[in-house]
């Protein structure tokens, strides 16, 4: 086959698409509207014309095989499972249309796990064939890599640490229990410790009192610790040590060689990562203490991230 | 190859070998002190004879591949990495002196990894692709299986499960942290719950209070339940509960169709499994519950169920 492949990042309003080869370095780009098209047939045909015209304009062979990001996407089986995002309804036989459409061989993967398989093609992984990738965003998902493959577990379901129980009885999650990992460590766990904190100590001056509630954001905090803010920094510090508790764990379970952690919060660096590696030695077995498993920040820039993890994928197709 | 193979069950004080076919049938055993040897070489020629001796006895040729069980054997690397209970300096590799004296292929594995290949060899696991083995001793051990493979992880050191922290804080671990799985769910995780049950409800009348504190079991408590005594069931309704709780989470990690559960405190059958599954059904994510996720318990005759584990990585060797 030609080294080039195809990623498509299918969000819930645009649908990017990028020719990349076998270095992670994007050829060619392109977008279309995921909404007002009859059905995913429609759909992929549109995205057919699209890839056409990307390649004819760069001068590029249409690529050898595709991969898909998409939400709740199924790496085991090609589906795109179930999501509040997609006009379509679901199940849904992604990879199996979009490669009658196309004529090519089409992998399909949830964000988290194509972010996994990003960083393990061109990113902060390359060479490592037992890690754990946590993406920090909305709500936190994860790709687990032992012995150089992806976890997909029964039903392609392995992989959802965000969903780990950190704290019993502790903060109300969107999955209907309490206390989930993601409650804690996502973007938006993040807004609530900054309420929390907030509201627990009233006396204490702090720059994000200033803001409106519904416009506190992590960013926000971000911005106020690296400006001295007190509350912020601890803000920072007891989410890096919720996550590194739980990384401890995690640990245990299938001995990475190291964590990849990717989106926003992630970009807050040492902030985020001081505390988390104090957490993770004090919480750790010592099998996994004293350094011997690296905390790395993700290599794929965030521009290009879901591209090129879903183009990634499309290496394994 | 012929097929039958050798398993090796390397205990403290004894050593027990035996000849098992592809059914997990034992053609034949024997035994030798595992001390009073010089060294490791001397020990594997005393098991070389004794292998002859039992082969010739019951008219059967040479094995065709070696397994072993050791405490903290190392499945990647064939070491006995290291141990209190051995009179061997450690790291020791064991699968290469043994394959030496043999001229035969060496798997080395600690106890609760073969236990997983065991089960999933001739056991409760056969045709599961994706389980996780618990095994319920003085302490607490599991094998994680993805996609039909043992998770080995960085330097072999995956799923030490009994040392995930289940509880912040709480009961002191031999490891030197507090909280880890195995000090609530293992035989002398049982014992410390009998005793603080027994110290919180001074009133409430037990037949465990007639045994002496130094001879408080878990069969002990399994006899007095099974009597009806309440005290003793509530052991095995916390017990189980934890046990439940940690299960839910490990689910989330790598989606395994099945739980397969080992050693005496598996053998209380639904004393432990009622509670167990409850707590399962309660805190597990909603991927998982609703009986998707079966709990079964180990089906290796318990006699020769280390014997069978260790003889079932040898068809990996």
């Amino acid at each position: 086959m030609n080294r080039q492949v195809l990623g498509i990042d299918i969000g819930g309003t645009n649908t990017a698409l990028g020719i990349v080869n076998a270095r992670g370095e994007i050829l060619a780009t392109g977008n279309i509207s995921t909404r007002g098209h009859r059905d995913f047939e429609t759909f992929s045909r549109a995205l057919l014309a699209e890839t056409r015209r990307i390649c004819a304009e760069a001068g590029l062979d249409m690529p050898s095989a595709i991969g898909v990001g998409a939400p709740s996407g199924n790496i085991q089986n090609g589906m795109i499972e179930r999501t509040a995002n997609l006009e379509w309804p679901t199940p849904l036989p992604a990879a199996k249309i979009l490669s009658e459409v196309f004529g090519l061989p089409v992998a399909v993967s949830n964000d988290a796990n194509a972010a996994a398989i990003g960083e393990m093609t061109y990113g902060a992984a390359r060479g490592l064939t037992d890690f754990i990738m946590i993406t920090l965003g909305t709500g936190v998902g994860s790709g687990v890599v032992c012995d150089g493959r992806l976890i997909t577990g029964r039903e392609g379901l392995a992989g959802e640490l965000g969903h780990i129980i950190i704290r019993r009885n502790g903060r109300p999650c969107g999955c209907g229990r309490r206390g989930c990992l993601e409650t804690y460590t996502s973007a938006t766990g993040v807004v609530t410790t900054i309420r929390q904190m907030l509201a627990d100590n009233p006396d204490e001056p702090s720059s994000l009192r200033s803001i409106p509630d519904d416009q506190l954001t992590s960013l926000a905090a971000y911005e106020a610790a690296m400006a001295g803010d007190s509350l912020a920094r601890r803000v920072f510090d007891f989410t890096g040590t919720v996550l590194g508790e739980a990384l401890a764990d995690f640990a245990s379970f299938t001995s990475p060689k190291a964590f990849v952690l990717f989106g926003g919060l992630a970009r807050s660096g040492e902030l985020l990562l001081a505390p988390l590696r104090k957490a993770f030695e004090e919480n750790a077995l010592f099998f996994h203490t004293g350094g011997k498993v690296d905390i790395l920040l993700s290599q794929l820039p965030s521009a290009h991230a879901a591209l090129l993890g879903a183009s990634a994928i499309a290496w394994q197709a």
